[in-house]
């Protein structure tokens, strides 16, 4: 089947169903826009179990997603969406850009989630955009953004109730949306300590990208950790 | 009488009158956050007139200032403002950060006026930051905030119908606002070449801070065609 689509960390692939995509999570673990990279074994299966079982909880509780089923270790059946460039970031303590933007320490608890838009184009470097830019980029209509907004807030609420259970601080995530081929608004992409900053409740410990980013340890064991404390098996 | 605040290009110092400050318009010309600094003969001089006959122009279109009367070739009297650490930015043409921003070409017109507010903080290099981030930082209200944007645009509209009589392409301004004694909003600081992107409307030729910043001419050149073009007298 045809390779639709290559990521730094996920491939796409058609299947033999028109509604159907097959989603591959790599071994590839990049940073600071492709700068630093390698390749880490066991990385995509771990990413490819938390993120289907976030979908799964987000579906359940009533967001649209790309997401159909987990079907092996690193590979998932999505549908097929018109992805909108944009990185929509909800953030409920500082930490990284959002730290060195309001020059405040990381851990910070923020009064209420902040939301930011992020332009998703390498050669820029994504940039931080606010509603003007992206009314003037022509990405997506300003009542969209705004539903993609109430979402993203939403998606908060549901990922915080379900760290909470699992002793984990969500400290922030990215998500991405698109238009499913029925033309409504859809969550897609990933949800996984590779686009959420997760910290362990009790110690701080980062279990996610910035372990990587930062060198602080072994990716692969804050993502086990992650998997199983919010109800997942890490060596299935 | 005593020196109240040093920016890098004006001072601001107490009078007899409580509700009068005397505002000095240096020769400093400063860019890239203070990291390239030079004294230009005559600049203070031209900022000082063409600032005043801005803020006039204003005054007399109904909106609120901190401009009382130009006193000196250099010198203002204004009214004591307790100013918000933000700065405005409005565009009408792509220039500067915005053209990188959005990976345009300089010089693109906007279909509608854009908005972007700035943190003002030396230290972390003025950060662009949106409504969330200011909810966060405490630096006004949101209701506030949304009257700075109104008067902005209101701004906007009368500099670009003074800058089409006078040959000059508006390409983009910075204003910043503060609390005067009686707790109003109202514009301060300056309104001049150093905040303001003028262009020729012919030529294209920058008549702004930018000739300092990127080295294309004499600086005082194109600040004497602007003050001519709007009216002023510029060998007084």
């Amino acid at each position: 089947m045809a390779l639709l689509y290559e990521g730094k960390a996920k491939q796409l692939f058609t299947t033999e169903n028109d509604d159907e995509l097959r989603l591959v999570y790599k071994n590839d673990a990049t940073a600071f826009n492709g700068e630093k990279h390698d390749v880490l074994e066991g990385k995509g299966k771990l990413n490819n179990a938390i993120s289907a079982l976030f979908f799964e909880v987000l579906e359940a509780e009533g967001v649209a997603t790309h997401f159909k089923a987990k079907i092996s270790e690193t590979e998932q059946i999505v549908r097929p969406t018109q992805m909108i460039p944009l990185e929509v970031v909800v953030r409920n303590l500082t930490a990284g850009s959002l730290a060195r933007r309001l020059g405040w320490a990381e851990g910070k608890e923020l009064t209420e989630p902040i939301v930011e838009w992020y332009y998703k184009d390498d050669a820029i470097g994504d940039p931080l955009v606010n509603e003007a830019h992206i009314a003037a980029l022509e990405v997506v209509k300003a009542e969209e953004l705004e539903e993609m907004r109430m979402r993203a807030l939403h998606v908060n609420k549901i990922l915080l109730k379900l760290c909470q259970k699992a002793g984990i601080l969500l400290v922030d995530f990215k998500l991405e949306f698109g238009f499913a081929e029925d033309g409504t608004l859809i969550l897609a992409d990933e949800v996984s300590p590779d686009t959420c900053r997760f910290w362990d409740k009790e110690t701080g410990e980062k279990m996610d990208k910035d372990v990587y980013r930062y060198d602080l340890g072994s990716l692969q064991s804050g993502y086990e950790t992650i998997l199983s404390r919010i109800g997942g098996v890490v060596h299935g």
